[in-house]
């Protein structure tokens, strides 16, 4: 059995860094991801710098990385077309556009309603047929404004989206309120839905649920998963989505379930270190911790 | 289903408070778990003071507590016969033995051979036949010193235990070492071969595991789950043994599984947020945070 690690830091977790990390220290972190055997990437997004500065140099850093491994899976987040023009500009091959189900969060997080977001996403599809086309879905299991998430919602929304031609789609626990019955529900259900489409996970570390709600996931068939590296990570536009499950972590556990990543346990933990060293101090998320240092 | 939270703090997680807890204020977050529904509580241990200072006023405690709760099931661990005779001198109907399936833990532990742990515990048998007598399996999973636990030297280990009459068996996993392939292995072996005996799991959560680990024993059957308020915990003997799975956490989860536990969260929450409030800046485990009060 393979899982792909999809390292998420670099965008869900440096976008919660007050302070501008300089793209420097960014490579290098990147580097060392990398080097430790991270093969899939969303290195950062293309959004607005009033609304995210840290992403400000988003065009530098992906023609960098993009130029130093041309072999590994590397994307980015776009909220709109213009970030999806500013992302094939630069040469990405792969793009991922984020709706929420929840029309009040979609509303907080990009200031359009659902029906707007999705005719945003046919536009993207339109503009660029021949490029990877994700979507992340935003609120899949739950949203601070209006609750848990009905499986008939996420597959409302779902058979909506369908409707463009999509490659991928991540199921976003944005503020971690996910439980293991309910991941396995609505995983099952998608992946009977939409069985042509690579289902990707990405679950928020809140309520301390991380761990076992991915590895739920991955218990019903998901090969993709979203981790943080040094559990990083939360969503600015929606209170209290604090952390993301640990790349770190979970790598640890699938080492231990003979599950493999292809990636070295050793090298990421010191990335992860690395990581805390540069971002700890100058976070708004959780008081940041690496469990898998202490033993 | 119902499972039975027996909570730990009292014993597991103030054993490492550097500084003495006033016996007040431990009765008083003592009375705010039972108010918030906890049913089974490992309140203390019966040891030299010299060794756990912080266990000094065992006797005091224990004597207010089965007083003040004559139908909660309130138990103590014991290291040995002196431990036991001052137990039931108490008035303690049930104690818990502790040894190491590991040699070189148990001799860390308890200065004694695994043989002579067993001796002696045949031995408290024999004295008190009537009290229910209870045995944690100390480096049931792992060992800081020896690695990974085979399953053959666990059943040995239990074969030659079982010769005692035991009322129950706790797995701990003591460094927070297990994983989940080897939980179920474990626990389902163990209930195949003692069917008779109440089982129990203490997971401690070095590695983020411990949700996880806690959760895969529940699905095996374990109806009886040992957490800590707060997520205190770790064994003074055992380096890097930090944290076990939190008692708000886990609560949590079995809510949101529809598993019934008795326990009103928001009060067992506020327990929690005023357990780190005492301990807190006074604590040789790790570094505590209280996840579910985020959002």
């Amino acid at each position: 059995m393979q899982i792909t690690i999809t390292e998420i830091a670099p965008r869900d977790g440096w976008q919660n860094v007050n302070e501008y990390i300089p793209l420097e220290t960014k490579l290098d972190l990147i580097d060392r991801m990398f080097a430790a055997g991270i093969q899939r990437m969303q290195a950062g997004s293309f959004v607005s710098p009033k609304a995210i500065p840290q992403m400000k140099d988003a065009k530098e850093l992906f023609a960098s990385v993009l130029a130093r491994y041309p072999e590994r899976s590397i994307f980015a987040l776009v909220p709109n077309l213009q970030g999806a023009r500013a992302a094939v500009e630069c040469g990405l091959k792969e793009i991922t556009n984020v709706i929420s189900v929840s029309e009040s969060h979609n509303k907080n997080n990009t200031n359009r309603t659902v029906a707007e977001s999705m005719a945003q996403l046919a536009e993207i599809r339109e503009t660029f047929p021949n490029l990877a086309l994700g979507l992340d879905v935003a609120t899949a299991f739950g949203c601070p404004f209006e609750g848990e998430t009905s499986l008939e919602a996420l597959m409302g929304y779902l058979a909506q989206a369908s409707k463009v031609k999509l490659d991928s789609i991540t199921l976003c626990d944005t503020v971690g309120v996910a439980y293991p019955a309910q991941v396995k529900r609505f995983v099952e259900a998608v992946r009977r839905e939409l069985p042509q489409v690579s289902l990707e996970i990405h679950i928020h570390d809140t309520r301390n649920l991380g761990m076992l709600n991915t590895w739920t996931a991955v218990e019903c068939g998901v090969t993709h998963v979203q981790t943080s590296l040094g559990g990083l990570g939360g969503c600015p536009f929606a209170p209290g989505a604090s952390g993301n499950t640990a790349t770190e972590d979970f790598v640890y556990l699938l080492d231990k379930e003979g599950i493999s990543t292809g990636i070295d346990f050793d090298k990421l933990l010191a990335a992860a270190v690395q990581m805390h060293s540069v971002v700890n101090g100058n976070y708004s998320g959780h008081q940041l911790t690496i469990t898998n240092t202490v033993c």
